[in-house]
């Protein structure tokens, strides 16, 4: 069988490159069927693999530039070329690769993604996916950021490319969705909210819609997809890792307080590991662009390997799956329906 | 010294009216110069009250209907009169009391007090605060739910109450403030929120302005006053709030998933127990709808007896404070500045 090959921005994140060859290392041991097109600094690259066991699946691309951290998304744009980001990009746009990963500049890489796959047709906004660790496992929120506002039609495309997103990577086959909402009954909430709730129940999109969620019902795991603006849905975001960060400083603090409480984190170690686990980043790590024409995934910058090793895996899972296919088919069944807010209202 | 009267709604919230007697057991075993005007139904409030040694400073006022929890806020409002809920707020509106706390029905308590106390004036939109838990101590964040949207304008009059309000609640000078948005950048975020930052950045309203914060630095501590719309601010409330319980329940979990790791909570148990009240909801305890002629106090329906505590005495420290006058003289400046977003595109 042919490998899937997956074209990686070597040099994006806050720890690149050696981070990027570490998670492709564990990835790579992990999973087999691969090959890696590494896009960045050859010589630097040519180092970092000497003497790796898969470094005969993986071709080097030199890109002698790297998109700044902190370069806004116009000028990154403009630079796209001769980056290892922009590379990365390309390599999926030419067919080169099934699937591209970077854990660089967030902003450039939304731009560069959108300008060179261009949307799918029927999608009117791209929209961020994130994974989201709950109580009955993971759900998918979206939109975290890729846009500031969304109208009705827009939150519906949202739930149709996050349904048919998470049963790609869940495996689940009739996830749920819920609308984010302040209070779940029927009059409450924005207009955009309300109108899309509409759609959701009433039209026949094959989408297994619960209606509202609140904020504290997304670590419940109450629905699998929960469908936001992404103004909103990064706040959430951004509240929840800071909550935990929160949280976790209070558990190390009640657990050094005293030479009893030492001793006794001591004796509970197997379990409090569990819980870094659980608490990990790295185990949810890896963000979506929906609705282009190619998959590209993006890690948390400031990720360790194994997370950078998660973002890879979603990616291959996603290159896998047919959920392009099952977005194409669901906004299909949307734009048949010639849904507006005005028809709603 | 005359004591100060607070007027309280003992029949609102999930375990009422034995959590309220409790709740203001605590408080006035704590604090004295106050005395207690009950509304609710006088036989059940005589019996609870029986024995206690704070019976001769609580005036009990009969009110022979309650507000249910789950009433919409439109048929809450048309019953006001006869129930503990109104009679609790009308007291302060006749000056009666200083202030009113209520564990009831959120949006039947804002709707009464709007209507009743009415809007300060100079203020477009009351907004309902959060106390939050943060790694240096609390902030304030509101709007949490008065308003489904904010524009520039309101923003800015948030921002000036708020600030205010953390002064009278924390006792701090100069609290800071910040603007909940994406992205810590000048050109991001959505237009009311960027139009409402160059207002707070340019114009003289005496307020320690420090720019945009994101959801993560919330939990930071990073500012005293969190300012934002309605719909976000309840969204990352209630986020928090459910990822707070996911963390306790993989805590819970780590701790007692072998023998081992039991016998080390035990050893742990003061500091635990340290942990326990930082995360206890009860400390942080009580939401204010500010910009109404007169403080009313919202505590959390499903709060315990030191919760409740907590909350009447926020609604004491209001009460006692200037800062009525202090919102009242912020606004003043606002309108002065003759300020609206459209000045400043």
């Amino acid at each position: 069988m042919k490998p899937v090959t997956l074209s990686i921005d070597a040099m994006g994140g806050d720890a690149a490159p050696q981070v990027v060859i570490d998670g492709l290392d564990i990835f790579l041991g992990r999973n087999s069927g691969f090959a890696i097109q590494l896009h960045g600094r050859a010589d630097e690259l040519k180092r970092l693999l000497n003497g790796k066991s898969w470094s005969r699946q993986c071709e080097i691309v030199d890109q002698p530039d790297v998109v700044a951290m902190d370069a806004k998304p116009s000028s990154a744009l403009r630079r796209a070329k001769g980056t290892s980001m922009g590379g990365a990009i390309q390599a999926v746009k030419d067919g080169t690769t099934a699937a591209g990963i970077s854990a660089g500049n967030t902003g450039a890489l939304m731009a560069m993604s959108m300008l060179s796959l261009r949307k799918m047709a029927g999608v009117h906004r791209p929209a961020m996916t994130a994974i989201w660790p709950t109580l009955k496992g993971r759900s998918v929120v979206l939109d975290v950021g890729a846009n500031l506002e969304a109208d009705a039609d827009q939150l519906v495309e949202f739930a149709v490319m996050g349904e048919s997103y998470a049963r790609a990577v869940f495996g689940k086959e009739k996830p749920t969705v819920g609308l984010l909402n302040i209070g779940s009954e029927d009059e409450k909430g924005r207009d955009a909210v309300k109108f899309a709730a509409e759609i959701l129940r009433t039209r026949d999109l094959g989408i297994d819609f619960k209606g509202y969620v609140e904020g504290n019902d997304i670590s419940t795991g109450a629905v699998d997809v929960v469908v936001t603006d992404g103004f909103t849905g990064n706040v959430a975001l951004k509240t929840a890792e800071g909550t935990a960060r929160l949280v976790s400083t209070y558990v190390r603090a009640a657990l050094t307080s005293s030479l009893l409480s030492k001793a006794g984190a001591a004796l509970a170690a197997s379990g409090l590991k569990d819980l870094r686990n659980k608490l990990n980043p790295s185990n949810v790590n890896g963000g979506v662009l929906l609705g282009l024409n190619g998959v590209i995934v993006k890690s948390h910058g400031g990720t360790d390997a194994e997370g950078f090793a998660t973002a890879v895996k979603l990616a291959s899972d996603l290159a896998q799956s047919n959920y392009m296919d099952e977005v194409a088919a669901g906004l299909k069944r949307v734009s048949k329906l010639g849904i507006s807010p005005e028809a709603v209202e």
